[in-house]
């Protein structure tokens, strides 16, 4: 076990900054984590990041633009990368070729073989890759899995989730606000960001441990949602507001697993609504919906089949009995309403034991791969999509993997 | 004007014999209908519905396992169909060339090529055909309908909705209730049942009238949910103990628009849950989900973004200033809420006139070409399959269709 774990941090737009104040510095003060380089794109992003560490920690880390000198000039464990949606994947392929754990901010793939790349390269060099999918240390989506693992569901049929988040604001400033996400609005149609909904969904379902995803088809709607929003907010003069948008409002991906269950993703983020991952669960004997937070088990309220507003709020009922070990104690924070600070933790954990990542580089493949073969089924006409096996029959053996563990004797007070 | 209009009856096991209780009978007694035929395979549910007439009405009806003598025997302006799904385009097609009016209960079509028997008969002898889409009249729907058509949702870009109704007993005592049900889960796999949810969105949607439905994939969840229950509630001796189901617990359908209107479909009928149809529509100014009976409006609604539940139940805040016309002074009753009365109101007034259905052949076989098309691409491994086109190209000049407009002069007091 290491004492001091350092980490190279990588991107530091709204996430990595907001990252760096709510969970790396105060890992940085608590926890023996260093803070041994960062970098970003731009020069004034990287030092404003390393200026908050110097002020934190008294010892001011490596400050570069360019991410290969974290890799190479600093002794990082691991390197965090934080950054734009299509450099995750190379900088972690050149991470893990430098012997770093990789702990990667969540996003889409843009193509299959970035995934494959990921994996081999991971399988090459021995370097875990996880991850750091916040949703699946969310308090629901954690307390449904403990359910389901104590089947108090029966078997499941069929999942939904969902990134249901009104970013209309956030893609149509994203000029001004050096954001990714407008680049991939103009030129992209796909389901972008998949991986909040699915991950906890994959961890129900047990993919790439005894299960797999096996094929999916995707399909867009128009994209009405930001013109007219552009054109009120910013003014018909406004050099977006003649842009042609490439990206559905809405999209919906259907994936069918090997053991028959069927997953329904939703994408829906330029139109007006409240947040939403629609984390929906449907077993043989109860079912969960994120949206009416309803928990309705069979033999107990069915008689309420046709009063269904009485079910809303029902799943506040089962949180004593149920939670999550991870939650039963916790007192949420670290941003994100804990989850940030539970997945980060968790794969501290896994760096500072040498061990691998309770998310691992399958799950980030068989993930990100969504987005990609999205886009491919999309451009097809919704055309069915293989989804490949990234584990190479491994899936039918691993029924062992770690759950989504954590030191369960430092959960704060 | 008729004065008096007759109604030939096909069909009295469920639903035949609710709608003869609550509406059909009530018609007779206050509306000038004659019920001057029933008809059932099963001899014993015909005379049961004759007695029941003659009781009320004091004239006996002919009664007649063969439905072709309630057509040919009888003078009815009007064949209302309420039988098993794979009988209402057959007895639909023979009534209408008799010259008979076409009132036909809702279900799925078996093939394309029926749906097209259905437009060419009804083009060939001129008389109206419309699925009795109770849903279409509901109130929610509606209201919806009315602050779409006033512009209220801007632009819509997406619509869901379901069938999401737990039956499990209904399905597994099809026997013993002679339920066609049955012999449709042990044998087919699709979205059996789409136009509940349809109907209504596509009145939202303009399709057939401006805009309409291209193509669509559909995916099948396992079939998990019909067997624990039939062990549990009837044995593991019982017959059906050892079925394999054919019907997936859960489809899902997405269907694409000519305007590029995303509608998705789900079909969930073998897991516990409380009903819903799951309507929902998204627009660029507001949106509305039945799940939640949430209406979300841009500009007003916005700082409730992470305090969804706070959203839950706002609809009746808009029913009274956006009540449509049906429902306005229109105190329910009559069946499911009302929407039976209104849908047969709708109907008999269109007999009564000698005028086009409100719904009427091409959306009849537009919303039952979905089942078809639904078995086709779950057959096919969810390949996409293209919607044709009834109207053939009507629908695009065809912008003046009868709103779902009724006797505003004659409701209920």
């Amino acid at each position: 076990m290491k004492e001091k774990v350092k980490f190279g941090l990588i991107g530091f737009g709204a996430r990595g900054s907001d990252l760096l104040r709510d969970v790396l510095l105060p890992m940085a003060k608590d926890e023996g984590v260093e803070l041994c380089g960062v970098c970003d794109l731009y020069e004034d992003r990287a030092a404003a990041a390393a200026d908050k560490i110097e002020e934190a920690t008294g010892v001011r880390p490596l400050c570069t633009t360019d991410y290969k000198e974290v890799i190479d000039k600093t002794d990082a464990d691991a390197i965090i990368i934080m950054c734009a949606w299509e450099y995750h994947i190379p900088i972690a392929i050149d991470a893990m070729k430098a012997g770093k754990y990789v702990g990667m901010e969540v996003g889409g793939a843009y193509s299959i073989d970035d995934c494959w790349r990921l994996v081999n390269t991971s399988e090459e060099t021995g370097m875990p890759c996880m991850i750091l999918e916040n949703c699946c240390y969310g308090n629901r989506e954690l307390m449904v899995l403990s359910m389901v693992k104590r089947g108090l569901f029966g078997e499941i049929s069929a999942c939904e989730g969902g990134y249901c988040h009104d970013l209309r604001h956030e893609v149509s400033y994203g000029e001004e606000n050096r954001h990714y996400r407008l680049r991939n609005y103009t030129h992209r149609n796909c389901d972008n960001y998949p991986t909040h909904e699915l991950g906890p969904i994959c961890k129900v379902l047990n993919i790439n441990n005894g299960n797999r995803m096996l094929s999916l088809t995707s399909t867009a709607s128009c994209a009405k949602g930001l013109h007219p929003y552009i054109v009120e907010n910013r003014g018909a003069d406004d050099k977006l507001a003649n842009v042609e948008f490439c990206q559905g409002d809405v999209i919906k991906t259907v994936i069918r697993c090997y053991n028959g269950e069927l997953i329904t993703l939703t994408l829906d983020t330029t139109l007006p609504r409240a947040y939403s991952r629609r984390f929906t669960v449907r077993g043989t004997k109860a079912s969960y919906w994120e949206d009416t937070d309803a928990l309705f088990v069979d033999g107990k309220d069915n008689e309420k089949e046709w009063r269904p507003h009485e079910m809303w709020g029902t799943a506040a009922q089962y949180e004593k009995e149920n939670a999550h070990p991870l939650w039963q104690n916790y007192e949420a924070h670290g941003g994100h309403g804990g989850m940030d600070y539970l997945v980060f933790s968790a794969f501290l954990e896994a760096v500072r034991a040498g061990t691998q990542t309770p998310i691992d580089v399958y799950d980030a493949a068989s993930w990100m791969a969504i987005t990609a073969l999205s886009e491919q089924s999309i451009a097809l006409g919704s055309a069915p999509q293989y989804i490949p096996d990234f584990t190479r029959g491994k899936w039918m053996n691993r029924t062992d993997m770690p759950d989504l563990r954590f030191r369960l004797d430092k959960l704060p007070e």
